[in-house]
């Protein structure tokens, strides 16, 4: 059993491997998908649930002409191995190295990036409508799994490719799970039609009793002439049908002829056709089948004992956060929270423990976590929404129109702000000042360290505005001097004030800063540290304060310039006619690519080293 | 017949009317509403269609006690006259006057602020789990039209209340439309369902015939013993109660007290209910009748001919943008357009006419309009995405996300931007250049008037890049001098060259800017115009320019002052460490109320006059 993979070398290749050897290049693909990630860390259950299922679409389809698009986009892999990237994946989500994502950039054989949740169906929409106006004839298909199908857009394309009968294949990967369990009527129908054996067997049963009377025949032939309902009557989901969308399934998704069959007829059908297939996250490799929502993205672990390589750096922000809402929730019966999809993520497990009935998973939804969170502190409730920042995108209307022009107390709690690193360009949190500190009625806020992550979670939840704290990704420092001082609304806190240079921090790069001032006293230059705590509002007042007293004024934050903190700080100088010398520490206004944090951090200038030595570039030139 | 209204002035009064004046205390209402709507504008049709069903609502509940949410809620007038507020409608929608949209802040009977499309389920959501959480036990209910329903987030909702079984009535008011015909899947599937009174009839025959055997009777109780295929078979409507969400209906949207028995049925439920009404736009009065679009949002009207009392101001840019799209389109067969259920608001109406294989309604679906967009580019198309800016907020992922990572070529045309008028809050266009202009790999223009608007058009569908276009609301100026000079990328245009005070301006702020150049001469102060086309990117030699040869340098945008390009601007000569004496004119960082546009202009300083008076004073103080 060696070789196979050897022979798939560029697209198209697996054509022309035998059938009787589809099963051996699946195994063949799991072992190396296992030995791989395990080494270089990635997206590991649901890749083992999609290598029959991608082999199939291979079968069924002729790349680069045909257009495929992964919802979500970490379970194409196989997709990567069978169009020639295979001998890139040691370098798998390193910087410049292969990335995690399907990528135009990356390959022919990319049709769309993904990276968030349910956006597959529109795009593939958008090529149908293309192929079908320019009258060309590729074939286009959208993999969606069931609980990127609880995200509102997915709906808007169905309902769309199903009223203007647009022909292309859906394949919805049913794995009855998101990064979590799934959530809501969808989840619980799919459920149903996937368990429905006894109902299919009952149907047919009741077809072959009818037709041995007369009397029944003819209901039989009426039932067949009515549509619908005979559609109804003996077909298990409606759900598709009613919007318009042909339903197959469900089958097996590791059966590849089986799904090869279903695909061909698909692409022939000169309409919208969706095939569910159910596969399982995690198969072929017993921990990540065990406990799919652990091997969903993993650090480099090892094969036999499943065990992360990689110790444990220390508490995680998300950690400290995950104690912290509890503690409140414990104090306050008020609170709740609020995920989508993403209890582990947001370390709302814990609260989801101890507090069931005021913890909610929306499953992936952001828009309707967000306005359902307006409609709780409506209802006299403080709700807390704990989202990735670059998920938080999704739902800035919601932010807008549903909580802060009715002035509602919801909490965001942002997680994963700033460089997040190996998911790359679709991932990084470095929007979130840019689309938040510009929303009126919204004040935003980020910790210097754990200990004031919590005390600004305290703080928040007691505002009775609307708020968001943004903090990183990775495990929270504590920076154990000078002593703390508590949280005032809109006031910043100073560390260290000298009269040379002040730096002027938000969130983690407070820490930075410090390292910066230590770098800086060795050659002697005087630098005051400002941890900022708010960006909106800004504390004008240390701003005032700061450009009197000092040299220079530094700002620094892990977000683009653009709409950032620094441009705030700058503008403000510049409306008040103040002539400061002012040097911007952020990100260029450009997407981050993949990679370590480590490494994107020094490549764009965020360590301490690299800000020490601009700033005394910049101080030396003033 | 007279009278009935008078004895409805607060809260739960209707209850006090006997149930045979039910039908006159409607006709009552349509007559105040054609009456008053009449003198003042507002939003007809809708309102016309929601009376019985908003007055069924009002007794089957009880205000304040209970809380009710209209989705986008231009339905509500019935709402507020039964809640007290009748004698506030000569003022709807003028400046400190009633609002058109629900708002707590006018009264506890409004139980959320609504304005877009699809939050009410979601927001009803979150009241009634405050209820339950609290052990209270009020009603919750949302009015949400088939319109509002193809908007992805009213089936988050939906997936999720029926996953929860959050107990609340949902009304599905069925009219059959958005503001245009509604569109997609679920649009097809309702009709389906409305007009399916023979197979309501074909399925009773169907039970009977089978009762006439023995082996037929033994088929119906198998039926009705699998819950599943008894409910497909009987019930014309398995769309929602495959969510989870029990379906009653459709019913008679116009007769109260069935309506009022079934949300009473509806709340007595411990789960879920959906009540699916069918009403009709604008009824009563025949002019709205046959053609509600026409009477969606009107100006006051002659109720005698239906025809508008004020008149036609000038070609509106929404008029010249439809004219230019067409004009694009002739030359080059790959512009495709995509709405949002907004054909007729954006003036793609006579691009559907021309072109309508290659025009897309996507229905009230922003977020799959954008992406369905990204995926007509990444196959080869120039789509040109026409769209209010206030709606377009809901697309803020799927810009970042689908359309500028992968830098795929998709036009937006942002109408509707800067301030908007009488639908207030919700409705104002003031965040767009704070929510466009960070994003990295979107260009943002704004043309002076309407020639320019045409010339940037063409220069956007030929730029192979994202980019926006914001233009406003209103009738477009066409600024005859000086000579036009051609868009140049990321070019500002300089009108008038002087060297005391230096106008930057944004759009529709240059013909203001002409103005106050004016009003400046008359005082003897020498003022540049410069018509910046471009904020992102900004044209910093002019920037440099202007800083370099004026003593005064002063912005004008209709936008808010933050993350806006005022503060771009600013920030802009701060980096450079340049002082620069400069005045940022622009809205101030909150929401603005309804009004006419020129009020709120006054109010906010917005007009000519206004803006030379302050630069007046700012200038004599520098």
């Amino acid at each position: 059993m060696k070789g196979l993979l050897e022979q798939i070398n560029k697209p198209n290749d697996i054509k022309a491997i035998g059938k009787k050897e589809y099963g051996n290049l699946a195994k063949e693909i799991r072992r190396f998908l296992v030995q791989s990630i395990s080494k270089t860390g990635g997206h590991l259950a649901s890749n083992l649930g999609a290598v029959e299922l991608t082999m199939a679409l291979h079968l069924a389809m002729d790349f680069p002409k045909d257009k495929l698009i992964f919802d979500v986009g970490h379970q194409a892999y196989t997709h990567k191995i069978l169009t020639g990237r295979k001998n890139e994946f040691s370098t798998l989500r390193t910087y410049e190295g292969l990335s995690g994502f399907p990528k135009r950039k990356e390959s022919d054989c990319d049709a769309f990036d993904t990276g968030h949740s349910s956006t597959s169906i529109s795009a593939a929409a958008g090529f149908a409508a293309a192929r079908d106006l320019a009258g060309e004839d590729y074939k286009v298909a959208a993999v969606i799994g069931d609980g990127a199908l609880s995200g509102g857009m997915a709906y808007e394309a169905l309902n769309n490719i199903g009223g203007s009968r647009t022909k292309m294949l859906i394949v919805l990967n049913d794995n009855q799970m998101s990064i979590s369990e799934n959530i809501g009527g969808m989840a619980a129908y799919l459920g149903k039609v996937r368990t429905n054996t006894k109902y299919v067997e009952f149907k047919d049963d009741l077809e072959q009793n009818l037709r041995k009377t007369k009397a029944g025949t003819k209901l039989v032939m009426g039932l067949k002439r009515s549509k619908d309902s005979i559609k109804h009557f003996l077909v298990p989901s409606m759900f598709f049908e009613d919007m318009g969308i042909t339903y197959v399934g469900p089958i097996d998704g590791h059966n590849i002829e089986l799904m090869v069959r279903a695909f061909q007829t698909a692409f022939a059908a000169n309409k919208p056709v969706l095939v569910h297939v159910v596969t399982e996250k995690g198969k072929g490799y017993g921990f990540a089948k065990e406990n799919p929502s652990a091997f969903h993205g993993v650090e480099p672990f090892d094969i036999k004992t499943g065990k992360h390589l990689i110790p444990n750096k220390g508490k995680s922000y998300t950690a400290v956060f995950s104690e912290a809402v509890c503690e409140l929730a414990k104090e306050n019966p008020k609170i709740a929270a609020i995920t989508a999809a993403m209890p582990q993520g947001t370390g709302l497990d814990v609260f989801a423990k101890e507090y069931p009935e005021r913890f909610f998973d929306v499953g992936i939804a952001e828009e309707h976590a967000v306005t359902f969170a307006a409609g709780l502190a409506a209802g006299g409730f403080t709700p807390v929404v704990a989202v990735y920042s670059t998920f938080l995108q999704r739902a800035y209307d919601q932010i807008v129109h549903d909580v802060c022009v009715g002035e509602l107390p919801v909490v965001f709690a942002v997680d994963r702000a700033g460089i997040v690193g190996n998911d790359g360009e679709t991932h990084q949190g470095i929007l979130d000042l840019s689309y938040l500190s510009h929303i009126p009625g919204l004040t935003v806020m980020a910790p210097r360290d754990a200990t004031e992550l919590k005390e600004m979670l305290r703080f928040a939840v007691k505002l009775g505005k609307p708020v968001a704290l943004r903090y990183p990704r990775g495990s929270a420092c504590d920076l154990t001097e000078p002593e703390r001082k508590p949280v005032v609304y809109g006031k910043a806190e100073v560390l260290y004030k000298e009269n040379e240079i002040a730096l002027l921090a938000v969130g983690n790069m407070v820490e930075t800063a410090c390292k910066v001032r230590e770098l800086l006293r060795e050659g002697t230059y005087r630098a005051s540290v400002v941890n900022m705590r708010f960006v909106s509002p800004m504390d004008t007042d240390v701003l005032d304060d700061m450009a009197e007293s000092h040299r220079v004024v530094v700002t620094l934050e892990e977000n683009i310039y653009d709409g950032g903190f620094g441009e705030k700080v700058a503008a403000y100088f510049a409306a008040r006619g103040q002539k400061v010398q002012l040097k911007s520490i952020a990100l260029p206004n450009h997407y981050i690519e993949h990679g370590d944090p480590e490494v994107l951090r020094e490549k764009y200038g965020l360590t301490a080293e690299k800000i020490a030595e601009e700033i005394r570039t910049f101080y030396r030139g003033v």
